[in-house]
Order: structure tokens, then sequence, then C-alpha cells
């Protein structure tokens, strides 16, 4: 094995290089320095409240301090099995330094907080295998369970005794979950359900920790008891042996293979052939089978189960949020340390943060993940209030929280995708590097944007309750608080165009409901002309996406613009202008980006889209001064962001260099692939 | 080691699937009966020409028929020094099956044909550590070196004993060529250069073939010589040792670490500290260093170098088209097998390629394939003219090829990113899973987005032309072939109208030319106002980024509609009809998609979107038929597809899970880490 004295001799200028420079990097000084306003102030908006920013970093501390996090080989220079093990370790580390702070946590609300997810983030560049187990297995049995199949499950499930998937899609079935194949068959005989994954396409497919680590499952199937099928029910089906880890008879369990992140997660298949599992294994609360067979429905509505899709949804807004401004604090402070070109003859190379285009790509990022953040902070609260009329049996408010938490889950991913990969393209080649954690950051959220309903998908649900909302309107009832605006639709397309914040998003009003009405009239023309109604819906899909699209983006808008105003009322007044700077900009850079819509549907005239151009220029040209200011309050630790280029301390270009002295490929000067393979060819020997 | 019996039971059980279904999936084989045109026509035109097909089937057989390209355990299970070496044996064994037919081609054309490309993509899901070599070290000596020097290098490196790189960016410099640091000065004593990286940012960086297999590298270095810097200029300098493979002194070579894709380019990095070259190893076809020192530049324009990037950039608009058709065939495949959802009740589930959705997302990455790749072809033709031109010393066509082949590499390299990504979505889940080889598809697609010039640096780059082209027409010059409808410009903003592709393409021509316009007058209006012209383009530079796409834009619609009837023009009715269907679909899209630009430029009315959007929706469901025909029609090899989703025979299910059975995850029934981490955990001694 050859030394590689290479390594050590850059090893050591890089010792020497850092001396040099020890602190921070002299363009980032400038830069905090010339931030007129108080970061400190920012980040407790975003994190909701003082308090919980210092629970965040009294977390963050403990998790993070001790080093436990930090990789010595990167875990893309591993093996697929090394990478997972890799994974399994620190999963158990974290569980341990965290574990008392996560008993002190109380409910299904705490999971639902950022600030788990954010020391979790510091551990694991891509995810923990236990992640699914915490976020779906426990949350599960706390919403789906009677207390005292909790006080069977909760104590093992927090010990990580049981560790558990969830396990509903299938090998053939994703979006149509009636569809699903697999079985549980009642048995009253011994008070059993027997297990079934009838078919290759029936497998369990894709359920995180499930692959390697789980032992048991909650397992999504068709209920048949009595001869009778009642739909779909959950059970909860133990799988491996808890001592020896063996799959027990008659399960197949096993990773689906390598994914485009999301590596160490171990999403598993599942496959069961007659596994039978105790009657008391299905989560009662909402459905049970008595001894005899009996089938009980307790939830007449069928929509307590909405609980958990909507929980899942409005926790992946806030996911969104976070990635957005990860990847903003990575591109932002990079941007303001590469110089690249000189604007004039004998000037220094400029900051490209300097240039409008790179402004134009990063500002809006830093927008969205405000926007984002106080979304899923606003869906969070209209959620808790839905989940209390729940237990006090009133559903009425659901059908609206599902269509907005379907319509903003599409819409909040789609844009933190495009954010992201914004964020990684203005970042050039170095955004390239697994390094710069941009990639990663990437693969979770396109995969936060077809998990738990497709983009698609979930806006034609939105869509569903837009166009029922229309005729409602048109019935001359009372419309619910989110679409209550298409009352006045008709009216606010006629409207004078007025370049308020206000004005756009009511614009954007009249032409989510312009498309809405569209969609109606379309399906109407198409019943007339013979068709029934399922295909006239078919056929209006396109329409219907769009509308759903825009009257969420008029719905965020809305949010963003309002709660900022609440949220800064006590604050001071440079924090109150760089805010409202940012939610303008939002607002007019999406007003833009609608354009042809607001030309269509309401008054906005060329003269208009002239205006709020220039007003989108100046305020690139405000916020400039406070952009690295902006991302330092989004107050994402070093470990969190994992990022070469996004260190709070700029050495970007010694981190890049360090990062690459881990390379498995630079530990021997040459690659025994020479002499076993190119050698011989170039001596035409091979 | 606990043997794992789940696995051994799967793949008995994919055996007897298989045997069911031995050829192709019920609902592909339907697809292709309905198919109404002839795919050997379509493959004809997309290759170039009939004769093109046999040798690009020939040569494919040839390469995949032995079997040597496929991997038993896929490449992204292995840790990143496996995933090298296996790739170099594979470099080494497809050198060896094609090295006579490589030999048979000739000069620098061959290297930008797309049969030695789609060959390599059938051994590489990712790329070959040779790759740079072939398609940058050895197109750089015949490109830029004299015939004495050519005699010299190129048997070496054809026969693979000189393996080179070819080094331009550094750390700290990329888009600024001219601010590279590192330096070559010439020393007329010993007649040689000393090669230097003074500095960290100055390492080159990211060249592939770099890192651990090249031991030469062409380096773009500032020329020193007699006191003075005469600007960049390629020198070859040898960095390893040809036998024992061992950097020279003064050399640091090694891998940048992991990258999004690219994993076995073994992208590197290159210090050098005094490093001595002879002096005949400088290229000097168009500058040399005599031996004196004097130095000689015989391309006064400095125009000669242009050449190399042009040519690169014409084969990234070919990658780019292919890309897309990959992608488009695995998602059009696996959207003719996947089902999901019924219409109405008691129905089957419908193949989700009836969703209007999915035909929206889908048939426009079809065409876009077709444009992208006559676009390339047709700007291989412009190149190859200008190419002769130059030789003759005719210079004059060069800055419109450059301004062109700029705009053309961003706009096409971003649109295959997005369809790329696109396809990928509408693959669901299992778009997400390395198997269906989209994941690598989309890595590559966002990589020459990036690299030789960024997508916004190039735009301004073409940006820079059309102003001047403005400036002729206002002088009453004559305007170069793809600017000359700015002479019209004016009168086509005014003109009624017209609802036909040549209508719709003159639109986007006004757009374009009111965008250029408006920039022209914004840079004079600043420079009024007292801003140096630098200062104005800067502030003008996100509607100079406009103009150039719409006018890029512009050329590919016109392009794609002039060489589509062209190619026709001899084919089939059913063939002249299915492919004039969608080019009416590429540019009706993109009129939709831009309808907020022609509503402000153009005599576009609401009443026109609608009629649009109602052909546009036409289009969809008259190509639905032939969805499936089309994208076999790009002819690609299961070996070249290399996806589980979308191979030939369809059979989706079968193929993710015998790809789940390769990962070493499955190995063992029990993974190690249980009993090291997970159990110890829950026993609460850990």
């Amino acid at each position: 094995m050859s030394e590689n004295t290479t390594n050590k001799q850059i090893c050591e200028q890089l010792k020497k290089e850092r001396a040099k420079c020890k602190d921070v990097n002299e363009d980032l000084k400038k830069e905090r320095a010339s931030c007129d306003f108080t970061m400190e102030e920012v980040t407790n908006i975003l994190d909701g409240g003082k308090e919980q920013t210092v629970r965040r970093r009294k977390l963050e501390n403990l998790a993070l301090n001790s080093g436990a996090s930090i990789d010595k080989i990167p875990d893309e220079c591993l093996d697929l099995r090394a990478k997972y093990e890799n994974a399994v370790r620190k999963s158990c580390d974290y569980y341990n330094i965290v574990k008392d702070e996560l008993a002190a946590m109380s409910g299904i609300e705490s999971y639902g907080s950022q600030i788990i997810r954010r020391t979790v983030d510091g551990f694991f560049k891509d995810i923990s295998p236990f992640y699914l187990h915490v976020g779906m297995f426990v949350t599960t049995v706390m919403g789906q369970c009677t207390p005292e199949q909790q006080a069977r499950w909760l104590p093992k499930a927090l010990t990580m005794q049981v560790l558990g998937a969830y396990g509903q899609t299938e090998l053939g079935h994703g979006t149509n979950i009636r569809g699903l194949e697999t079985t549980a068959t009642y048995d009253p005989e011994t008070e059993e359900f027997i297990m079934n994954t009838p078919t290759l396409t029936s497998y369990k497919w894709w359920a995180g920790t499930l692959g390697k680590t789980a032992n048991h499952c909650v397992v999504l199937a068709q209920l048949w008891t009595q001869g009778k099928c009642h739909g779909i029910y959950p059970f909860i089906v133990q799988i491996r042996d808890l001592d020896t880890h063996q799959p027990l008879p008659g399960v197949h369990v096993g990773d689906v293979g390598p994914r485009m992140g999301y590596t160490t997660a171990d999403n598993g298949f599942l496959g069961m052939k007659n596994v039978r599992i105790p009657r008391e294994n299905m989560p009662m609360k909402n459905a049970q089978v008595l001894k005899d067979g009996t089938f009980v429905k307790k939830d007449r509505h069928g929509k307590l189960t909405y609980g958990t899709m909507v929980f899942v949804r409005v926790t992946l807004v806030s996911d969104a949020a976070f990635y957005v401004a990860k990847a903003a604090t990575i591109a932002v402070r990079y941007s303001a340390v590469r110089r690249q070109c000189q604007a004039k003859e004998n000037e220094p190379e400029l900051q490209i943060l300097d240039y409008r285009t790179q402004q134009h790509k990063l500002f809006i990022c830093i927008a969205t993940a405000h926007a984002l953040q106080l979304a899923a902070r606003w869906l969070w609260k209209t959620f808790t209030d839905v989940l209390a009329d729940l237990r006090e049996g009133n559903v009425e408010k659901l059908p609206e929280l599902h269509a907005l938490s379907s319509c903003l889950k599409s819409v909040s991913t789609s844009d933190a995708s495009t954010c992201v990969e914004q964020c990684r393209y203005a970042c050039g080649g170095h955004g390239y590097m697994m390094s710069s954690n941009l990639p990663y950051i990437y693969g979770h959220a396109v995969a936060i944007r077809t998990y738990e309903g497709d983009y698609t998908v979930l806006l034609l649900q939105g869509a569903r309750y837009l166009v029922k909302a229309w005729e409602q309107m048109e019935a001359g009832n009372r419309l619910t608080p989110t679409v209550a605006y298409l009352s006045n639709a008709v009216s606010n397309q006629q409207a004078k165009w007025e370049n308020t914040p206000e004005g756009i998003i009511r614009a954007f009003q009249a032409v989510a409901a312009a498309k809405i009405q569209f969609c109606v009239q379309s399906i109407r023309d198409l019943m007339k002309s013979g068709k029934c109604y399922e295909d006239a819906w078919q056929l209006t899909t396109l329409q219907l996406v769009e509308a759903a699209e825009v009257h969420c983006r008029a719905v965020m808008l809305d949010t963003y613009w309002k709660e900022n105003l609440r949220l800064t009322a006590s604050c001071s007044d440079n924090v109150k202008r760089v805010l409202r700077q940012l939610t303008s900009l939002y607002i007019i850079y999406w007003a833009l980006d609608r354009a042809g819509d607001l030309l269509r549907y309401t008054c906005l005239s060329e003269k208009n889209v002239n205006i709020l151009e220039r007003q989108y220029e100046e305020l690139l040209a405000a916020l400039r001064p406070n952009a690295v200011g902006l991302v330092d309050a989004f107050d994402i630790r070093d470990e969190i962001l994992n990022s070469s280029l996004g260190a709070y301390d700029g050495h970007v270009y010694i981190r890049l260099m360090e990062e690459a002295m881990k390379s498995p490929l630079n530990v021997q000067e040459v690659d025994p692939s020479f002499h076993k393979y190119i050698r011989p060819l170039a001596k035409g020997k091979l």
C-alpha cells in the first residue's frame, strides 16, 4: 500500500491556512457588521417565541456539543451496509443523549415540533433508521389506540424495545389506498387476525425503518370478518423476534434497495403469509372487532383517521420551510464569500451576492423559508383547534382543514424543491459537491413532494373542496374562512388594480375564483354534452390543478402577510422594516410570476407590470445589506447545516479541501485499480 | 452470519412470476399493437439517417451483447473506492471491445457522435473515468496541437498509455477564466515552462479523470515569458510516472470527494510547485513561445480557441436530448403499466397514462427530446460549416455561432433538467428508487446545466450579442440569420394574432425583440443618468437574461418546426402526422407557458388563449395512442436505459423486487448492527 504524501502535505498546508484566518472570513465579517436589524428578534419569530428559541438551543447544546454527531468518513463514501450501520450507531447514541428530554415532552404535539427535527439533522446528513418509528409508529399508537392499548405499547416503544414501522404503500398501490391488497382476516376460533399479502404487488413497500430495524409494523390492510370486507384499517404486526431479530414465520422482510435520498432509512418491503396476530393488536380507538367477529365502528364519519394524515402534512410544510432555510443559508453565505469577475478593470472581483441575477435567485428563497414557516405554524394552530373540536365530536371544520393541508403540502413542498435546487444552482459547480450538503437537502425536499400524497393528487383533492365551495356560494350558503373570498370574487376581477400587498392578494383571489368558476362551468358543459360527472372531472383536471394551485398561492400570500404583521407588531422598527421588505418581495415575486393570469383575470395593465418589476428590483437592492443577517437569523448550527459552503466562518475553500482529504480515494496515492487494469491495458496485456 | 432464507424464497417466487408472464406485459403489448406509425422511420430521423441507425446498432451489439456491461451489485451499493475500481475495470473492458471501431472513426467529428455516447451509457450507470480523457484531452490535442505534436501525443493517447485530463476550473475560479491563478513561466535557460499553483484557490479542481486515473493533464495557465503575461493558454503537463503512476515531484493530485453525480469520474484536484515541462508541451497551433522566449500569436482574433468550447456545447445539447429521451421512455412505459384508481366503480384501475395530468407531464418531454435532438444536429451542421470557414481564415460567422451555442446550451440543459425531473415525479415513489435510473439521469442533466458555462452566465453572453445585433439593425446593417427577425419585430408586435405554428413563432420573435429593445433602452437610460456602461449592464441583467431566453425559445421553436418539415418530407403519411402533432404540441405548450409575455407584447387575446388551451388538450388526446410507440422509437436498449421501470418488457414490479434482492442489506436476515447496537440499547445496556 503506497502511502499518500500528497495528503499529508495538503493537510499541513490547510492547518497553516486555518491559522492565517482563524475566526471568520473577512467578507462575512463585513456583511455581519453592516446588518442593521436585531437578528435575535427574527430568530424568535421563526421559532415561535423566545421560550422556544431557548428550548431549542438547550436541546441542540445537549445533543451536539459532545461531538458524537460528527463522521470521520462522510456517509456518501461508505457502502450501503456501512452507511446503515453508522446510522444505527448514531441513532442509539442520539437516543441515549436526548431520551430524558424526549420523555419530558408530552403527547403527539411535541412530535410536530421542529426542535427535535433540527437536532436529528445534526446527527444525520441523511436520516435516522429510527425516524419513522418515532414519526409514524409511535404517533399512530398515540392517535389510534385506546388508553389501554397505549399503556401496553408506548412504554416499550419509547424505550426502543418495540421498534415499529408504518406499512401503507404497496409495491403496486400508492395513491389508491382503497385498492390495497393486503388482508387481515379475523378468525374467531383463535381470536386472531390472519395477515396476508396475496400477490407480489401487495408486498408492502417503502416504509422507512421496516427493512432491517423494526420488529413491529403498523400494517394497513383490508379488514375481513364474518365474510365481509370493511375496508382499510391498521394492525400492529410483530415481524421479528424481539431477542434474535429473526423474521417470524411467514414474514418476508428486507430492504427495497438504494434510493435517491433517505439511504439510511432502511425503507423496506414486507410480505406476509398467514401471519397471525392477537385481536388486541388492532388499534381500537376508532373501530374494533369484537371477540365473536362483530365489527364495530366508532368513527361514524370515517373522519377521525384523517387526524394522523393531516398531522403528517403539517409537519411536512414545516420540514419544507426548514429545507429552504438551510439551502438559503448555504447559498447566501457562499455568495458573500465567493468572488467572481471584475465589474471594471483594476477593481477586485465582485462578491457574487452583488450580482442582481444572484439576488433574484436567493432572496426569494429567504422569503419562502419565512412564508412556509409562518404558514406551517398557522396550519398547526388551525390543526390543534380542529383537534380540540374533534374531541368534542365536532367534525365540521375537518373538510376545510383537509383541503387546506392537501394544497399547502403540495405547493410548499414543490416550492421548497424548486428553491433548494435554485440555491444549489446558485453555488455553481461547488453546489454539486456532496460536502455542500445541497444534494442531500434536495433529495429530501423532492421526497416530501411525493410521499404522503403526490403533488398532483393532493391538489386535485383540494380542487374537490373548491368546486363544492363554489356550489355552496351559488346556493347562497356561508363559506368557510379560507374560501370566503369567493363571494367577492367577481367584483374583485373588475376592481381597479391596486398596487399594494393587499391589492395583489385580492387579485390572486380573483384569479383563483375565475379559475374555479371556469372549472365548474367546464364540468357542467361536459355533463350537458352527455359525459358523466367523473369523466367531466377527468377532462377538466389540468384546469382543476391550476385552480387549486392559485387558490393555495392566495392563501399563502394572505397568511404570510397577516402573520408577519401580527408577529412583528411588538418588534423593533428595523425588524419590522426588514421583514416587511421580505413579505413585499414575496408577494411581488409571485405577482410577476403569475403576470399572465393577472393580465387575463384582473385589471392589471402592462404599465402596472413595469412598476412591479421596478419595485421588485428596489426590494432586492434594499435587502442586499441584510441578506447575510437574514440567513444568520435562521440560527442553524454548523453541525446541522453540515456544509462546506455554508459554515458560519465562511472558510469555503479550506473546508472543501478538508472534505476532499476525507475521500477514501485519497488514502493511497496510487489506486490499486491502476496495477490491476490500467497498466496492463496500456501495455496491451489486458 | 445468519443466512437469508427470505431472499431465497423471494427469488424462487420471482422466477415463477417471470415464467407466468414471459415476454411482455399485456398493457404494453396492447399499446404497441395500437401504435399506427412506422417507428423505424422516426428512429432514422432521430439518428440522422438510416446509415447512422445501422452503425449505431452495430456498435451497440458489439459492445453490449457480451454482457460485459452488467453489474451484479448495483454501483450505488458500493463504497466510493469500489465504485471507482469497478468503473476502471469496465472502462478497460469497454475499450478492448470497441477499440477497432474507435480507430476506424476519423477526426474530431466522430467524437461528437451520439453513437459512442450511447454504448458508453450501457456500461456506466454513472460515467467512465476515461470519459474526459477521450472527450477533452484527446479533442484538445486534435484541436490545438500542430500536426507534429499530434503525431507525438495521439498514438499514445489513443492506446491509453497517455491518459489525460483537462484542468481549467480552479477551486476559486470558474466563470472568470481570465482570473485563473495558475502560472506557466517560461525559462529560456532550460527551454521549459515552470508550472505553479501559488495559492489554495488556484488548485485545479473538478477535472474529470484527473484524480486517480490520468498521468497527464492539459492545464490552463497564465503564460509568462520575458517578464510579461500573455493571458491564458493550455499546457500539457505530465503529472504521474507512466510506470509506477506515482505523482511526479511537486505535484499534488487527488480526488475532490463525492459529488451528486459522476461519482466514478474521479473528478480531481491538482496543485503544482515548480513543475517543469518541455517547451514543446505547449500546444502550438494557435500560439507558441519560441526557444528564446518570444511569444508568437497565430490566432490574431483569439477566436480559434472558441472551437473546442463551441464543440463541447454542441455535444451537451445532444446529451440533453438523450437524457430527456431516456427519462421519457422510462416514464411513459411505466405509466402504461402502472394502474391506479378506478374512474368508476367496478371498472379496473386506469393506466395512469390515461390521466390528462400525466399526459401533460410526459408528452411535452417526448417533444422536447425531439426538439433538442434536431436542434443539436442543426447546430452541429452550423458548427462544421463554420469550422470549414475557419480553416480558410474566415472568422465572420463565429460570434453568431458562439452566441447561439451559449443560449442553446443554457436553455436546452435547463429544459432537460426540468423534463427529467418531471418524468421522475410522474413515476411517483418508484421514480425515487435508484433502480429506476431516473436519479442518475437527473444528476447528469443538472451537471451539464452548470458545467462548461453556467446557465445565467451563458445567457448573458448571448444577450451581449443580441444587444449588438439590435444596434446593428438600428444602424441599418444586415443582420446574421438567427437574429434577422429583429428587422420585422415592431410590425410583428402589432400583427393580428395568427393561430398557426408559424404565427406563434413570429409572436415569440416579437416578444424577444420587445425584450431586447427594452434592455437597450434601459441601458441607455441608465447611462444618461450617469452610470457607466458596465454598471448600466449590471442593473439590466434580469431583463437581459429573459431576453436571451425568449430569443433562444424563438430559435428553438423555429428550428424544430422547420427541421421537422424538412426531415419528414419523404416520410410516410402517418409519420408525418404524428411528428407534426408533436411539433404543434411543443409550440403550443410554450405559447401557453409564455402567455403572459404574449399578452404583453403581441395581439394575443384571452379568447386566443382559450383556443390554444383547447388545441393543446386535443393534441394530448391525439398523441395518447402513439405515446409508447414514440418512446420505443428512441430505440434505447435495456442495457442503456438501465431502469427497472422502463425496461422494454414492462415487468416493473418483478424488476423492482429483483433489484431489491441485490441490496447488500439483504445478504443477511439480521444485520450485524442489531447485535452491536439495537439489542443492547433495548436492554438498557448501551
